[in-house]
C-alpha cells in the first residue's frame, strides 16, 4: 500500500526541517500556512503541493481605506424600541460593536432603511434621520407599540479577521471588506490575484479563504458574536446589488425582505420567494466572478481551491451554479461524518480536502494533554470514517502549528495510522460503489441547496434545538443507503418516484420540517400517493406539522400520529399500549429520543412501538406519550419518532426502520453486521466487505454476507477488517 | 357551635332508622335519593329538607318513543376518509356507538349535512346520501385528499344514563332525551312538572339533574366515552334551533361552525364568532325555559335546585342570564379548591351546595379499605377547605349508599367531624370580608363566563396538557387575592384599571393563553401601558403566544423571555445564568414545573431566577433554558414560570409573585405563616385570624398579624386555629 500523499500539513518558517520530518510520517504531500504561520521561503522543498491562503476582498488595507464607498454592507434591525408617546428616537447602531457597524447614511443606502412598527407588523413612513447624532426620529408612532430600524450598515471588520483578533488579542490593521459589485473594486480584485500569483510562484494551489462575501456575523456592543449564520446571505447586499436586482426581476426588495422581523432568513426558515431570488441572484454574481478569478489562477498554471467557509457565501456547492465556478478542490473543516459527505458529495471537483481535528492550537496541545488530543484525533476520525466508507473526501489535512503536535509523539504516531487508514479506505473505497440497500430522499424547504446542511446554524455547532435531528443526517452520512435531499417544488415535480422512502424531520414551522409547504394539496396528494402504493415514510419530531383542518401533523393519517396541543382534549385517546418487540428495535430497545417531544399521541390502528407515561397521571385510563411508532397506509409503511441524536445505537436503529418501512427486511441478513458499533459495508466492484468497528474498544458481531451467511467475528478496537 | 344543618346525606328506602342516627351523628339537614337508591316514603320525618331528583328532558320513556321527531341532536363529524379515486363512501355513524348515535335523514336535517374536503379544508358539494345503507357517496373527490362528512344526528340515550348503565351492567329502558325547541315537547315539560310535583309532596327540594341539554358526551363503537366536553354545546343543536337563529341573527350556521374541524369548539379553542353568537342564543332560550320551570316549582311551594352537570348546557352560572333563572339552589360535586369557588362564587343564589368525596359507592367502600376511605375524604376535605377559608359554600354533602358508609365507624367518625368544622369556617366566614392583599385578573378568551372553569375538559378530571395551569386557580381558590375572570374585550374596555396584576397562562394557540387575540394592537398597548404605570404581570406556560412580527410571545418585552422555537437560532443568548435568592422563591426554592416548558430563553434585562442546562451541551456558552424569570417594565414588573402544578409550595409561590409584581412585598409579613403548609387568613369584619394546616401533620410556623407582629405557632395535623 502507498504510504504517501493525500495528506496536507501545516508548516512555519523556520520549522522546515522537521517539517520534512512529520511529512515523512505521516505520508504528507502538500504543506500550508494558517492563520498566524507563514509558508517559508523554500515550502516547495517541503512537499509537492504547497497551498497558501488568500483573500479576495479582503487583506488590501490601503484599498479599503482609499474606497470607503465601496465597501461591503450588510442589513440590520435597530433594537426593539417601544414608544411611550408619538416620538420616539432610535439609535439604530445601538448593540452592535461600532469597530464593525457603521450605519451608511449615504443617500443611495438610505433610500432602502425602513422603520417598522413591529406590533402591527407595518412599515412606518413617518421618520428621519440624523447622521451626526447616529439616530432615527420617528414621528407619529402609537404608544406601547414596539418600533425599528431597519438599516444599510458598511461593515467595516471582516468578521473571521475580527473574530480572530479578539479572540487572540492579536494587534494588527483591520481588514474591511471591499464590494466586487462596485466597479473599481471589481477591476481590482482581478489585478491584484495577477499581481500576487506573480509574486508567489512557490505556491501551486491557491486556497481561496475564500471569495466574495462573508456568512452573516455580526457583533454586540462588548464585541461578541450577536447573529451568526453560516449560510446567510445578509452581507452580500449592497445598494448596488439592490439596484441590480430591481431591473432584472422587475420588483424592488425591501429592507424587510433581508431583516425578515428580524430572523433574518436564517436556514431554519422556510424560505420566501423574494429571499430565494435574491439567493439565486447572488449566486449567479458569485459564480461569474470567481470564475473569472479561476480563470486567472489557471492561466497562472495553479490550482483554485476553495476554502468552505469565512467568505463562501454564494457559491452554493450544491446550488445550480456551482460547476460553472471551476475549481479544483474544496478544502473544509471536519467535525464528523456529515462534514465529509458535504465535501465528498460535492459535483464537479478534481478533489476535495478535510481538515481533520484537533486543531494544532495552545488550547489542545499544552503539556500534559497529550492523551486527550489523541482522544480527540480518535473521535474525529471515527465519526469522519464512517461516512468516508461511503463516499471518501480526497484528501486529508491538519491546521495549527507543527510544532505544538510535534511535542506530543504518541500524537505523531497516532496521525501517522490515521493517514495510512485515511489511504487504504482511500484506495478501497474511492469511486467503488457500495452497495446501498435503500434509496432515500431528505424531504425539507431548501432541498439539494442544503445537502449534508441540514439543521446547522454556525457550521457543526452544537444547538439544543437541533441536536436530535442532526443525528439523522450524521446517521445517514455511514449508512448503505443512497441519500439525496429534496423540497417540496421536487415532490411535485415527481422526485418519490425515483426513491424507496422519504424523510421529513424537524420542529414544526422550521424549514426542516416544512411549515405552510405541507398545506399544498399537490404535495400532500403526492406524498400520501407515494406511501399509498409501498413507499416508506419516516418522520421525526414534528413532521409535516403545520396546524389546520383538524391536523397539527398534515400527514397524521400517514404517520398514524398527531401531537395533542391542547386543543384536542375532548377527543379520547386509546391507542395508549406499546407493542413490545419490534423489528425496528431489535438491537436497540433502548435508544435515546435527545431532546424528545411531549404530547404525541397514536391514532387508532398505529403501533406504538415505545411509550412514556406521566407518575402523575391519575385517570383509569392512563394516555401515554408516544415515543416511536409504526403505521401502514396503503401498501406502504410510516415509522415516527421523537428524535434521534447521533449515537451509534441510533444510527442502527434508523437503518432498520428504513429497511422496515421499504419492506426490505432481508437486508438486516444483507451485508450486515449485528452489533451496532460496527458497520458493515460492501462494494460490489471490488465484492470487497469491509466490517468497521467504530467503537474504541474490542467488539464480537455476527457478519453476514451478500447472500446471508452468518460468521462470528471479533474485532480489535477501531479496526477496520476488509473480506 | 351549632352542631346542626348544612349537610345532605343519601338515604334509601327501607333504611330509615339507621339515616336517622347517621343524621344526628352529622348533623344532617336534608336528605337525597341517588342513582339507584329511592327516596323512602316518609323521607320527610328523616330531616326538614328532602332533595329529589328531577329530570326535565328525559325520563319520561313513553313521550320520547311516541315523539321521535321531537328528540335531541347533536352534529357529529364522521372519521376522516381517504380517497382513492373519484369516489368515496363514507358511512357516517362509523365508530359511533349505534345505541346512541342515529344519523337524521329528515329533510330539515340533511340540509344541515355537509361534506368536507379536510385536505383543502373546503366545503365538497357533490355528494348524495342513502339513508338506507347509512351511507354518503361523494363524488368528484380528488384522489389522496381526506373527506368527512359532518351530520346531525338524533342524540337517542342519555349521555349520563347510558354511562352509568353500560358501566354498572344495569338494565332499563333507554332515556331518549327530547327537545323543549319543539312545541309538543315545550308544553309536556311543564305539565310533567307539574304534575311530579302533585305526586311528590314529600319533597321540598326538587333537584334538577338538570334543564334541557347534555353537555357533549358521545360514545364510540365499543360504547367507550369518544369525545367529552363538560362545556361543550354541541347537544343544543338541532334544526329548529339553527332556523330560529337564522331568522334571528340573520345568517346561517353550518355544520363546519359546530363541527370545527373537529374541535367541535371545545373550551381550549380561541371561541369563534359563529359559535360565540349561538352560545348566546342557546343561553337566552335556556334561561327563558328553565325561568318557567323554577316558577312551577315556586308555585307549589318548592325549592329549585340544579346540580351543576349532566343537562346544565346554557345555563352558565358565569353568563349574562344566569339570574334569570330564578333558582334558589346549585349543588356541583367538590373535588378541591376551584370546584368549591366555582359554586360559592355564582351569583343570585340563595345558598350552594357541595357534595364532598368520596362517593359511598362499593369501588371505596368495600371490606379493608377504610382508611382509604377516611385518606380520600381528608384529601378532599383539605384542599376543598382551602376555598371555604375564602368564599364557603352554603352546605356540603354525601351521595351513594349510607349503607356502606355506614359500615366504616372511622369513616362515620371522621365525617362528622369534617361536618362540624364544615359548620365552624361558615360561620367564621361567611359573608366575613377576608383580607385580600392583592387584585388579580385572570386572562383568557372566556373571561367571566368561565370563571374558576379554566383548563377543564371533562369536569376535574386530569390532563397532562392542563394540570400545570390548572395548579394556578387551585392555588388561587384559597389564597388572600381577589381574583377575577376576563376576557380581551374587558382588556380593550379597561378592565385592568381595576386590578393590580393580571395573569395569562396556558399553551400557545388555546383559549387560555388566547392565540390571535395577542395580535390585537389594542390588547397589546393596553397590556403594556397598564404594566408601564406599575402593573403586575404573570406568565405561565406560554403566555401571550403567537408567532407573528418576530416573537412568538408577543409580550416579549414585558415578561422578559420568548421561545425559541428553532427559527431564531442564529441569534446569540447570553443572558444565560440564574441570578441566585429572589423574593418570589425565598420559602419554596424547588417549586414543581409540572410539564414545563423547553426553549425558553431570557431577553437581554431579564432577570433569570431559575435555570436549567443540557448535560450534553459542549458550547463554550452553555445556554440554559429558563424555568422562571422576572423583568421589570417601565413602573411594572413580570414574573414568568413555565408551568405551576397544585402543591402547597406552588401556592405559595404564586402568591409571593403576586405581592412581588405587585410591589406589594410586605403582605408577606402581614397576615401571613411563614410555613408554606399553613395558611392564613384574616376577617376584616370579626377582627379574627384564622391560621389553617393544610397537612396532614404537625406544623410549626411563624405567623405575622397585620401589623407585621411575629408569633411562633404550633398546629395539629389539619387543624384551624382561630385567633
Amino acid at each position: 500500500m502507498e504510504r504517501k500523499g493525500r495528506v496536507t500539513i501545516p508548516t512555519d518558517a523556520g520549522y522546515e526541517a522537521e517539517t520534512k520530518e512529520i511529512a515523512l510520517k505521516w505520508g504528507a504531500d502538500a504543506v500550508r500556512d494558517c492563520d498566524g504561520t507563514k509558508l517559508p521561503e523554500n515550502a516547495g522543498e517541503l512537499a509537492e503541493k504547497v497551498y497558501e491562503t488568500y483573500f479576495v476582498t479582503r487583506g488590501d488595507v490601503a484599498w479599503a481605506k482609499s474606497h470607503p464607498e465601496e465597501l461591503q454592507h450588510f442589513f440590520l434591525m435597530s433594537e426593539r424600541k417601544t414608544a411611550r408617546s408619538e416620538k420616539l428616537a432610535i439609535f439604530p447602531a445601538e448593540g452592535y460593536y461600532a469597530e464593525q457597524v457603521k450605519p451608511d447614511y449615504s443617500a443611495e443606502s438610505l433610500r432602502y432603511w425602513q422603520v417598522y412598527d413591529r406590533t402591527a407588523g407595518k412599515e412606518h413612513k413617518l421618520w428621519h434621520v440624523s447622521a451626526e447624532e447616529g439616530c432615527v426620529y420617528i414621528e407619529g408612532a402609537k404608544p406601547y407599540h414596539e418600533y425599528t430600524v431597519s438599516f444599510l450598515a458598511h461593515n467595516v471588520w471582516d468578521s473571521t479577521q475580527m473574530y480572530n483578533y479578539i479572540t487572540n488579542g492579536w494587534e494588527t490593521d483591520k481588514h474591511s471588506p471591499y464590494d466586487p459589485r462596485y466597479p473599481k473594486t471589481a477591476e481590482h480584485i482581478k489585478a491584484q490575484l495577477k499581481s500576487w500569483l506573480e509574486t508567489h510562484p512557490q505556491v501551486n494551489v491557491v486556497r481561496f479563504t475564500t471569495f466574495l462575501y462573508h456568512f452573516f456575523l455580526v457583533f454586540n456592543g462588548s464585541g461578541k458574536e450577536k447573529i451568526v449564520d453560516w449560510f446567510g446571505y445578509n452581507a452580500t447586499v449592497s445598494p448596488r446589488a439592490l439596484e441590480g436586482f430591481e431591473k432584472e426581476y422587475g420588483y424592488a426588495l425591501t429592507a424587510e425582505d433581508f431583516i425578515d422581523e428580524g430572523y433574518y432568513n436564517s436556514p431554519h426558515r422556510v424560505p420566501k420567494k423574494a429571499f430565494s431570488d435574491y439567493m439565486d441572484y447572488t449566486m449567479r454574481y458569485v459564480a461569474k466572478t470567481v470564475k473569472e478569478l479561476v480563470e486567472i489562477v489557471h492561466a497562472y498554471g495553479r490550482e483554485a481551491m476553495m476554502f468552505l467557509g469565512d467568505s463562501w457565501i454564494g457559491t452554493e456547492p450544491y446550488g445550480k451554479y456551482f460547476t460553472e465556478l471551476g475549481l479544483d478542490a474544496v478544502v473544509g473543516s471536519v467535525g464528523g461524518g456529515v462534514t465529509v459527505r458535504m465535501l465528498s458529495d460535492m459535483p464537479g471537483l478534481r478533489y476535495t480536502e478535510g481538515r481533520m481535528l484537533p486543531y494544532f492550537f495552545p488550547d489542545t496541545f499544552y503539556e500534559g494533554n497529550e492523551s486527550k488530543a489523541v482522544a480527540e484525533l480518535n473521535g474525529n476520525w471515527l465519526t469522519a470514517r464512517r461516512a468516508m466508507m461511503r463516499n471518501p473526501i480526497d484528501r486529508i489535512g491538519f491546521g495549527g502549528y507543527l510544532s505544538l503536535a510535534a511535542k506530543f509523539p504518541k500524537f505523531v504516531e497516532r496521525a501517522g495510522e490515521v493517514c495510512d487508514e485515511f489511504r487504504s479506505i482511500y484506495e478501497n473505497a474511492k469511486g467503488k460503489k457500495p452497495h446501498n440497500a435503500v434509496k432515500l430522499a431528505v424531504l425539507n424547504s431548501w432541498g439539494r441547496l442544503r445537502s449534508w446542511q441540514c439543521y446547522m446554524t454556525a457550521h457543526e455547532l452544537w444547538y439544543q434545538q437541533t441536536y436530535s435531528y442532526q443525528g439523522l443526517t450524521e446517521a445517514l452520512s455511514g449508512m448503505p443507503a443512497e441519500v439525496r435531499f429534496i423540497n417540496f417544488e421536487d415532490v411535485k415535480a415527481g422526485a418519490l418516484e425515483e426513491v424507496d422512502a422519504v424523510l421529513n424531520a424537524g420542529d414544526a414551522y422550521t424549514a426542516w420540517s416544512g411549515g405552510e409547504n405541507w398545506l399544498d394539496e399537490a404535495v400532500q396528494e403526492k406524498v400520501r400517493g407515494f406511501v399509498a402504493r409501498g413507499g416508506g415514510f419516516i418522520g421525526v419530531g414534528e413532521p409535516t406539522a403545520c396546524a389546520k383542518n383538524g391536523r397539527y401533523f398534515q400527514l397524521a393519517d400517514v404517520l398514524g400520529v398527531d401531537e395533542e396541543r391542547g386543543l384536542s382534549l375532548n377527543t379520547d385517546k386509546y391507542n395508549v399500549t406499546a407493542m413490545g418487540e419490534h423489528f425496528i428495535f431489535a438491537e436497540t430497545p433502548e435508544p435515546d429520543y435527545g431532546e424528545d417531544k411531549k404530547n404525541i399521541y397514536a391514532l387508532e390502528g398505529a403501533q406504538v412501538l415505545k411509550m412514556a407515561y406521566s407518575a402523575r397521571c391519575n385517570r383509569k385510563v392512563n394516555v401515554g406519550e408516544v415515543k416511536a411508532a409504526v403505521n401502514e397506509y396503503g401498501e406502504g409503511r410510516s415509522f415516527y419518532v421523537t428524535g434521534l441524536p447521533y449515537t451509534l445505537e441510533n444510527a442502527r436503529l434508523l437503518y432498520r426502520a428504513l429497511l422496515w418501512v421499504t419492506k426490505k427486511e432481508e437486508h438486516a441478513r444483507r451485508a450486515y453486521s449485528e452489533n451496532p458499533n460496527v458497520d458493515c459495508h460492501f462494494y460490489e466492484e471490488s465484492g470487497k466487505y469491509a466490517l468497521v468497528n467504530n467503537a474504541e474498544s474490542e467488539q464480537e458481531t455476527v457478519f453476514y454476507d451478500m447472500n446471508g451467511n452468518a460468521k462470528k467475528i471479533s474485532l480489535a478496537p477501531m479496526q477496520i477488517l476488509w473480506l
